[in-house]
């Protein structure tokens, strides 16, 4: 369900919105950003394709019990045409490194919002892991051999 | 420079030249397809993002400079409001694999268009491998201690 007292009345409102709920780890707060009456898309970085309202919501509450994300997100760039506002951002996300350090995983996204009754909402959100392959290739987390073979598909396409 | 005489007149007609010139190694015809009087984006699949109608150029010459690409580009879901259309598809890129045999490699990817007077220009294309790690570890190509420590970022977001 979502709250209909909530409208976001620009793209900068709504993404606002969702970096303070993923922040403040507010699964209902997110998930009412969501459009929740046309097709949704949610890629997490590294992960599957996720569809549909309920789906994304499933896939956020397993996310958000690991409690807050600690996100600055800066939009690199911005696109709007009428019903329809395309915003490309880095995110730098803090996660737990495999010795429990904070380490900053660098995230580019796609966010993309739709004009309804509602006002603005989230349609897609297209996440994935910023670092190219010599990037981790450096951290201590990523020894060379680890990721010989994961050198093939970033050359391609 | 562009070729002003080739006009996209809807996002699906941009999409297809876009893959036929992947397909063909074409780098010119490829990119005359984004704009290039505005800010355009790209991110290839586990690479950097590439801003800037230039460098996004180079990028496509060093990846078309090893033939052409083998893709299967299938739209699952489009937006379109007026000057902006956006294409989420799932591509399916064929790649040599470690031991020279033909790999099909899933990426997401979502396509920004904006209309302008020379009709429909590409100006993000942002694609991510779309397998998560578990199908990775599956493959012989990447054995799970390679992959040991690359579990946690799929987990947060």
């Amino acid at each position: 369900m979502q709250n209909p007292t909530v409208l976001h009345s620009s793209p900068e409102d709504i993404e606002q919105a969702f970096y303070e709920a993923l922040e403040a780890a507010d699964l209902e707060a997110l998930m009412d950003l969501w459009a929740d009456d046309e097709p949704v898309v949610c890629i997490h970085p590294g992960g599957p394709r996720v569809e549909g309202y309920h789906d994304i919501r499933e896939s956020w509450r397993e996310i958000l019990s690991s409690g807050v994300l600690q996100i600055r997100a800066v939009p690199v760039h911005k696109i709007v045409g009428g019903m329809v506002a395309v915003h490309n951002l880095v995110e730098q996300v803090v996660i737990s490194g495999t010795r429990g350090e904070p380490q900053v995983l660098q995230v580019n996204a796609t966010n993309v919002y739709h004009k309804g009754p509602l006002g603005w909402k989230l349609v897609i959100h297209h996440a994935s892991p910023a670092m190219d392959i010599e990037d981790m290739e450096e951290l201590d987390e990523f020894g060379e051999e680890e990721l010989g073979d994961f050198d093939s598909p970033p050359t391609l396409h």
